[in-house]
């Protein structure tokens, strides 16, 4: 039992850092938080990058709706104080993945700046990367695109709180990478964020 | 291997699949669940085994009070129901983790059976690996340890709902590792992780 106080100071003294894992798989991980309308093209460009980044023997991991909002957040719905709860617990865990050394690709409408501030905030505060990805396109073109048939069930009152038809969408005012997808291939939106992480030294 | 990567890709439709980043990383992820009383060395085992599998160039990630209870489960006490919560989101976490390939290292008291069989159940219906280890000591032992003087408060009365004290502890029914504290050292208990680990396939 003394051996094993011992080994207690011995190896909480000697733990592993975000550091080390980075050195381990030879990248530094960074969240990369993609905001904007449904239908602007987030889990689109996600998904291209998460494509990209495997090429480059990068390990990225997307958070998203199908593994969040099935999952550990199954119990919020769409009401403000959920959305600001979803996206806490979003930030959370998109924070341990960094810690992990991944590239944390987190793809969500979060509409409200406050609650997109504090997962920025709650980032610097431990020295990790935070990229706001502004997935921006209009009201209009989105709604034109409505892949899943959302704005039409907004517009006919079948769904409540719908981001940009009775929920107000709060656009970034600083976003680090600010991607017009109306102008803009998949293909340069995601050769913009891979620039910003070569020159930022996430990934080399 | 390339080659074998790339038809992985296209088989998936373009999605990046669990074995993808497998490969990109050497190993299989997977969740070791370490359960036990207060001060039976759940976190002393935790890390140390971190340690060996990061000086095998495995990446393991570590979820514990630190970075969960002071984070994404700052909201959650340690009622009956509250713990409930705390499990369901940490087994939903750490299958993310899983799902990105990482080794996750879960260790909690996690005293009630049902929560635990039910983490083990949502990794299987994904076709997850989940390894149950229970930290064996008994309560006179873990209690003499009583590293951070809480079974000394809680008999004072000044903490409620302690496990092993005014709260019941389950211990596990057929654990995939049974380790007694109290009779091997930490390196013993390190080895018989990493032998079952590398049987099962995970690392090799």
């Amino acid at each position: 039992m003394s051996n094993q106080k011992i080994s207690n100071v011995y190896w909480n003294n000697g733990q592993i850092s975000q550091v080390d894992r980075d050195n381990l798989i030879g990248q530094k991980g960074v969240t990369i938080w993609f905001t904007g309308l449904s239908g602007s093209g987030k889990s689109t460009i996600s998904a291209a990058l998460e494509k990209e980044l495997f090429r480059r023997q990068k390990l990225s991991y997307r958070l998203d709706g199908d593994n969040i909002r099935l999952g550990i957040n199954k119990d919020l719905g769409f009401s403000a104080r959920d959305r600001t709860e979803n996206i806490r617990r979003i930030g959370e865990i998109s924070k341990l993945f960094v810690d992990c050394g991944i590239i944390s690709l987190s793809s969500f409408i979060s509409p409200y700046r406050r609650d997109r501030d504090w997962v920025r905030e709650l980032h610097a505060q431990s020295n990790m990367g935070f990229i706001e990805v502004f997935v921006d396109c209009s009201l209009a073109v989105a709604e034109s695109r409505d892949p899943k048939g959302l704005y039409k069930r907004a517009r006919a009152g079948e769904i409540a709180y719908f981001t940009g038809i009775d929920d107000p969408y709060e656009a970034p005012s600083k976003p680090e990478i600010h991607l017009k997808t109306d102008q803009l291939t998949v293909e340069q939106e995601v050769e913009a964020i891979i620039d910003h992480l070569v020159k930022n030294s996430f990934i080399n």
